[in-house]
């Protein structure tokens, strides 16, 4: 279907100029007109594309959303069926943490629509949190094979200590991200506090378990 | 000195008005003609207590940072001199967590600088980073205390260990505030998961242990 495959490299090429206009100069650069100058096409196939601003603005937001849930997805699925827990952890936060360029700015990207959201000015639609729960499904599965699941101890109390933990690490990778943009951090110390959670929530590691960048 | 008092009554006025207008609409919102409406008296007054926009933001930003550096510092000051760490901990943490609305206020106020910041346009000065100094500086010294200092073990890894929890707590607060901003997850559930993350650091709680709201 090479149309389709067209209109999709298209919109990619709008999204990814709106990504760069954003992370220049923030949510409210991002115009019809910055971005089509930016993308090198006219505003009126801006338009066509995505219609309204608001259309435009979510369209962006999802591409970021979409691009940092596939590179999750695939580190998790590069992992094998029966990854060691700890390496599986320590693989999928560093996906998340704004560890090269690319990161950094999708991460500049999310915190400029988390603003923008919290006064109101561009709600998120829900299915923007799906990534968010298939992350911390995916953290309590590894959390829980870590602790033999799931042949282990399945009472309320451990499923909830599981989902606790599994939350924990999912609000740590973004406030990490967070204050590795605000120069608070550098990349190398947030992907070290990254793996001092695990170690506190797993246990520390024993000397040959796997542990690498 | 009631002419410094009046002085800094007038300027609490202004920053307080400023942070009402940015909750609302975002730091694009707060211009000085919406501020001293909000404030109810007149745009010369703000320009002549604040001078440039840029200063009259950075007095805003100042003046929230402060109100939380000041509830936390009262809190920490309440616990007295020998307070049981972990209580201490979860104290320290609740105080900064948007658990009210004045809170609540206060941490979306902060979102829209550190957004405007990481795009470059609001570039937050060093001396606003001392309050997150001092707060890993407490977090530590009560982590410390849990694990028997100033007598015990001093070790450079021991140490580091320490140092690595206390950043980890400190960035939990603020990732826990964005999650609750979002209704991610609900005040309550935050104050959970900082508990959580207390135990995983301490080790879980003794049965007398003093664990309230």
């Amino acid at each position: 279907m090479p149309r389709l495959a067209d209109h999709d490299a298209r919109r990619r090429q709008i999204t990814d100029a709106a990504r760069r206009v954003i992370v220049r100069g923030g949510l409210e650069a991002a115009t019809f007109q910055a971005v089509a100058a930016e993308a090198g096409i006219s505003v009126r196939l801006v338009q066509y594309y995505f219609g309204t601003k608001k259309e435009f603005l979510l369209g962006t937001l999802k591409s970021v959303i979409d691009a940092m849930a596939s590179r999750f997805i695939e580190q998790f699925e590069s992992l094998g069926d029966d990854p060691d827990p700890r390496f599986a952890l320590q693989t999928i936060g560093r996906a998340l943490l704004p560890l090269d360029d690319l990161r950094r700015d999708e991460a500049q990207v999310l915190a400029a629509y988390q603003a923008a959201r919290l006064t109101g000015s561009e709600p998120l639609p829900s299915e923007t949190l799906a990534p968010a729960r298939l992350l911390v499904e995916t953290l309590a599965e590894h959390i829980g094979r870590a602790r033999g699941y799931p042949t282990g101890d399945d009472s309320p109390d451990t499923q909830a200590a599981i989902g606790l933990d599994a939350e924990l690490l999912s609000v740590l990778i973004p406030g990490l991200s967070q204050t590795v943009l605000s120069d608070f951090h550098t990349p190398e110390r947030a992907a070290e506090l990254l793996d001092h959670a695990i170690d506190r929530i797993l246990g520390p590691a024993g000397p040959t378990s796997p542990r690498e960048e």
